[in-house]
Parts: C-alpha cells; structure tokens; sequence
C-alpha cells in the first residue's frame, strides 16, 4: 500500500517540471529564445476570454483570437469515430487555408447533441460577423462534457463583447478560458532566429483527462508572425502534431473534440527558414505537450519513456506508448517502485515482435533490467530517483537503431476521484 | 470530487456478487446444480495448500492438484510475448494430453529471471517424484512478481510433505495458496446432469490485477471426474475461456502467466452428454471469470457492459471491450456518475465502424442516450441504480444481429494505492 495521504494537493504551478527532458522535443533548441506571452507575442494577433455562461462556476469559458488582416490556416483533429461538429467546422473552414480568427469554448463539448452542427456552424457566424470577416474564415473549438445539450445562445450572446475587447495582450486570457480541469492555463512563446531573419512562434493548449495517442484530448492553438503557405503550413503542423502530441498520453483514451490550429500572419518582413520555424513550431508543440502531460490529472510527475535500438520507429513508437499507457506502470511510478516486470509484461502484449532476453530497462539512469532479467540494483536508490519531478525510462531492445519517445504521467488516486464525478 | 472516503475497505466475500448478471455465462444454467467445494469436488482429485516460503507474509504459497489415476489434460496461456517458463512447460506437458498432476505457486512469477526454465522444469521434476508419476505429466503454474530470481530449493523442498498431505477435502486450501492480491479464494463446483448421466465440474482460479482481454491475469484450474478425449477437451477447454476468461477485463493489462488448465479423469460410469459437459464448463469458467472482476483490485462493483445490434461478433466484442477497458469508463462507474458521453468516446476510439447516431445507450436499464444523443433522464436515478453491486451497461448500435458482452469492475483510488508500492 502505498502511503500517500489521499488528498495530496495537485501539483502548484511553480513545482510543474517547465521542460520537457532530455531527448525529448525538437533536435536543436539554439535558434530558440524564450519570449514573454501565449499565442497573442506573434505581432499582429489579438486575443481575449471571457464567462459567457456555460460553465456553472462563474469561470471564464469562451476564448476568442483574431488576427488582423489575413493569414494562412490549419488544423488537425480528433481520429475518433465520433467526432464533435466543432471540428468538422474547422476542418473545413480551414480546407482552403484562408484562416483569420479561432473562436473556443470550454464547458461543452457540443458533440452527441442535437443540432450540434447548426450550434458549432452558428458560432463560427456569430464570430465572423462581430469580427467583420466571412464565417467560412473562422475555426470552432469546443471542450467539456459529452452529450448535454449547448445553450448556443448563451455563447453567441457573450461574443460581441469578446470581439470588441480583443487585445494584443489578451493571449493569457484566452489560454484561461479554455481550461477544464486544467490547474494551471498553458501558453508559450519564443523567437526563433536564423541568418535569414526571425519570427516568434506562440501557443496556447488545454489538457488534461483523455489524453492518449493519436491525438491527446487537447485543444492547442498555435501562432505566428512568420509569413507560410498554406501547403507548407498544414505539413509543419502535422509533421509537429505527430512527434509531440501524439506522443503523449495521460489514461489512453481519445477524445473526440481533439483539436490543434496553427495559424501564420505573415507579418514579418525578414522571416527565417523554413528549418528555423518549424524547429520553432515543433518546440512550441512540444513544450505545450509537456505541459499537459505534468498537468494530467492527478499526476504528480512526467515520465519520459525511450524505446531505443528498435529495428523501426514504428516499433519504438508502439512499445513506448504500451508502456507509457499501462496503468500499472503508471500506478507503480507513481509509488516510485521499480517494478519493471510490468514494463516487460506491458511490451509483451503490444503485439509487435522483440526478444525478451535482449532487452534492458534503466529507470532514472540506473539500470534494473540487462538481458531481460534484474540486475542487482540497489532499490531503495532507484525509488528515490523515481521519486522525482520528471523521470526518464529507458528500455533498450538491443535490436536495431531506431527510437521514440512518449511522455506520460504517473496514476494517482487523485486521478480517479477527479474522473469518477465528473458530471454530477 | 467523489465523496467516497479515501479507505473505503475492499468489499466483504459476503458482498461480492455471487453470479455473473443475466445475460452473460452459459445459456442454459438448467441442468446444473451447484455443489459444495472446488477442484476436488470431483471424484478422483486430491488436492493441497501450503506456506513453503515464497511469500514472506508467511502465507500460503504453494498449491498442489493430484489425479488419482489416469486423466486427459489440456493448457491455454498467455498471448504475451513475454511468457513465463511455467507457461512454456505447461504446454509442453499438456501437448499429449497425459496430464496427472498440478503444481501451482504464488509469491513469484518465475519470469525474466536467470534459470527460469531450469526452475519450472525443476518443479515438474520434484512433483512428479513425490508423486510417483512422470515429470511431464505434470502442468507449472506461476504469479507474482516479475523479475525476481525464485528461490527453487524453497519451493521444491515444500513439496514432498504436501504431497504425503494431499486429500480429497484440500481443494479449499489449493485456492487459498494461489492467491495473490485476491481478498477472497475462488472456487466453484457443479453437478452436471442430462437424460444420459451426469459428472461434477469444478475449479479454482485467481485474480485479480493485470486483467485483460486475451487471457487476464488468471491462473485457473478446472477438473472434471467425466471421461473426455484429448482433442474434445482442448476444444471444449478454448471454447469456454473465448467466452469467459477473455470477456473479462479489470485494467486492460496482460500477464506474462496466465494459465487455464483443464483436467478430466473418466471416474464417473455413466457421464453426460457432451453439451451438458461443455455447459458445465463454460458455467465453471463463468462463475470463476465473475469471481475475479468481482474481487478487481479496488473494485467496489461489476458492470457488465453488452453491445448488441452490431454487424458482426467481432465489432460488438471490440467495442465492448473499449469500454470496459476505458478508465474514465470505469472511473465514472465507481463514482456512479452517468456520463454517457465516455462511452461513446471510448467506442469511437475503437477501430471499428458504426454509426454514432443510431446508437443507443442504457444504464442499469435505463435509457441514457437514443439515437446519439441524450434522453431527458433522471440523473438521481440512473446514478442510483449505477450505485448497485452489478450495473449492467447496453449500447445498442442499430445496425444488425451480434452481441457481446464483457465483465468489468469499477477504476477506484484503491487500485492505484494497491498498485504504487507492490514490490517494495
């Protein structure tokens, strides 16, 4: 058992680890220079949230970004089956890659409700109109709880003092309304330099719960000033959706409201590379990535877990992510016992090929496992480096070159009681 | 928040809920009779339990099942790639049907350990000796913990004593020492009878983390005094545990260990027919596969979650089990929260198509959702109904005739706090 108090607090914003580990997240952070502010430090962006009324709590529930003049647009969303109207409004609003405003809400998901389309397509009217710009230029972004009916009214009624109120130093804001259970808001800027010229790259993301592969329960908004068209644009997100949020996870599920927009004004004369700013959209990616992973509810710790010398990144990818989706795994870090039979057993049943007896674990740096059985290691200096903020898991295949990392969270009690009266 | 207490104790065995709920289990229950006792219920099996040292709480460890003559034998286990030695010599043993004997421990998994192989082989050994009998007529059955080299001479030297003490009423004290996390021993044991004769089935097995589709963590031993041919008792034996054992889940995990051994000794003259055998069987295995969610770490209810209307078998099973296995799910369940909404998420995550809008969505039997969306539910009373010891959960798709239905138990703070400090 373990002898944790039951109502350890979450984690206080100060205590979040502030980066990702080692290893983790874009291969060269040099062209990186971090800048104060959220999606609003890119020039040319305003933001603002505000209580419009959905949320029970008085607290602020609908964001809204706007930039001035035009801009290039793109999004990807949820790969669930079921899969909210707001994202089926923003893929195709930003088909076309004319993109000028993304209007979110959080305290309903608007999905598996009855005229949930006519609802998310009425937001995006709403906005367009208080904004001055066509509606087909606006994304929709919603989060919250499944199945209870929107009061569309009550989120359009609240957007044209949003848009009136729009503001360059809004981005904190906005981040802020589009929490759920989140603790802390999450937002992120830097500049990004070359020899060319320089952008700032932005970002502002929710989390917590449902956060599993392809594509976390997540909504991400990404900015920049840079100038990028729109066919570049879609591949830089995706490229950078797929090795930072989709590798992350938190309890396995997936939601069906996932989005991330990424949205470039092109403001800036002197731009850098195209290697400078997707570095630059990958670091943002990223660390809003992580950010969520350390704000999983109930988690008290980040776990990076490394599959390396696999014969391919595929197989990396899907026994990094069977074992950072195992909640015995997840409940064993969390008690910082370095149980790492069950890492094996979770690599077991991933239903992808390895050889057991080549396989070693190291957690925290200190090795547990050569050659598929224990080492001896000294348990007790293990559990104390498990008992960090951030703890990496390394497992070596001793097959190949290939390597991935997914970052998770340990599992808590904390985590169920926040998740077992969610809606009453 | 819940407003559960943080140590809410495991359920009494008196509030266990003693059957599975309708619908799931054989479909005719009528020729059965239940009868006192487990795995020697039968005629011809002995059986025995004892502390040989594996444990250092000083409980028992070590659990033995003798045939009395001759008997047929068969051995499904785990599909994890990393599969423990036991499971390996089982296999090996059980490949010619010549089965006469069982030797089961817990306190070890015997699994990513130096020597493992010679250990599991040397167990065979020292049974068979004991026993008179060859070593490969004798079935090794393993749990605990994984990687941690197993004391063999411990475990051997137990034997020769508990095999002198082997009898007919010991089949209570083989279930107690197979038990690892278990809060109770498992065991059931019925008359089956048919217009031809009848015979006694019964087992024992144990649970109770690490419980997942395609084998749970399971160790399960069922005997029969009716004579059975090798070949019709494999089948029979697969037949019964696609349809229990693997319809089952606690926490979608999958054990390096898990064991079904099923053993028929031909004591009985006038045995039945072979569909009241196989009933019997599947009654057996049902009633087991019940016991173990019901015993779920933590688990405070069963939920028995059945998707119907569905185009084939496949896609009923997997959807079912993406919700059975979904924590949120899970979660919500123990927090007798009806919040529809994750199932479907859960189901739309699954891989597998349908169509969101023609499905329909009960709890406890009462509708939550119709056509995708909600119904004007009373919450108090879905949540009091969810509140019980058995809540059975219908999804029905609306598009065609095949169901499914999968077990599970409710994701409490208590599996967590079990699961964070197990090996130290």
């Amino acid at each position: 058992m373990s002898d944790l108090g039951p109502h350890r607090p979450a984690p206080s914003p100060a205590s979040l680890p502030a980066r990702p580990p080692d290893g983790w997240g874009p291969p060269d952070r040099s062209a990186l220079r971090p800048v104060e502010g959220g999606v609003t430090a890119p020039e040319g962006f305003t933001a603002g949230g505000t209580h419009a009324g959905l949320k029970p709590s008085g607290r602020a529930d609908l964001a809204l970004l706007a930039v001035d003049g035009e801009a290039t647009g793109a999004v990807v969303t949820t790969s669930n089956l079921v899969k909210a109207p707001a994202c089926r409004v923003s893929e195709r609003h930003a088909a076309d890659g004319d993109v000028r405003a993304v209007v979110a809400n959080s305290g309903n998901a608007n999905v598996c409700t009855p005229d949930g389309m006519a609802h998310a397509e009425e937001t995006a009217r709403v906005t367009g109109r208080a904004l001055g710009i066509p509606a087909e230029t606006v994304l929709v972004l919603s989060t919250g709880v499944i199945g209870v009916p929107l009061d569309v009214e009550v989120l359009t009624g609240a957007i044209p003092d949003l848009a009136a109120g729009l503001s360059p130093d809004g981005g904190a804001a906005a981040a802020q309304a589009i929490m759920t259970t989140d603790s802390v808001p999450k937002q992120v800027a830097y500049r990004v330099a070359d020899g060319q010229g320089s952008c700032v790259v932005a970002g502002m993301a929710k989390g917590v719960g449902m956060m599993a592969p392809s594509m976390a329960t997540l909504l991400a908004v990404v900015t920049t000033d840079a100038p990028v068209t729109r066919t570049v644009l879609r591949q830089v997100l995706i490229d950078s959706a797929r090795s930072t949020f989709n590798r992350i996870t938190v309890d396995g599920e997936q939601s069906t409201n996932d989005t991330v927009a990424l949205l470039a004004n092109g403001r800036v004369r002197r731009p850098p590379g195209l290697t400078a700013l997707t570095t630059g959209v990958r670091a943002v990616c990223a660390d809003l990535a992580h950010q969520i992973v350390a704000d999983g509810e109930g988690a008290t710790k980040v776990a990076a877990v490394t599959v390396r010398s696999a014969p391919t990144g595929e197989t990396a990818e899907r026994l990094a992510h069977a074992v950072a989706t195992s909640p015995l795994v997840r409940a064993a870090l969390h008690g910082a016992d370095p149980n790492w039979g069950r890492i094996m057993a979770a690599m077991g049943a991933a239903g992808v090929t390895f050889e057991p007896e080549r396989v070693s674990i190291a957690c925290g740096g200190l090795t547990v496992c050569r050659y598929g059985v224990a080492t001896s290691f000294d348990r007790g200096r293990v559990s104390a480096v498990m008992g960090r903020d951030t703890v990496p898991v390394d497992v070596d295949l001793g097959m190949g070159g290939a390597s991935a990392t997914v970052l998770t969270c340990d599992l808590s009690p904390e985590y169920v009681r926040f998740n077992s009266a969610y809606t009453t």
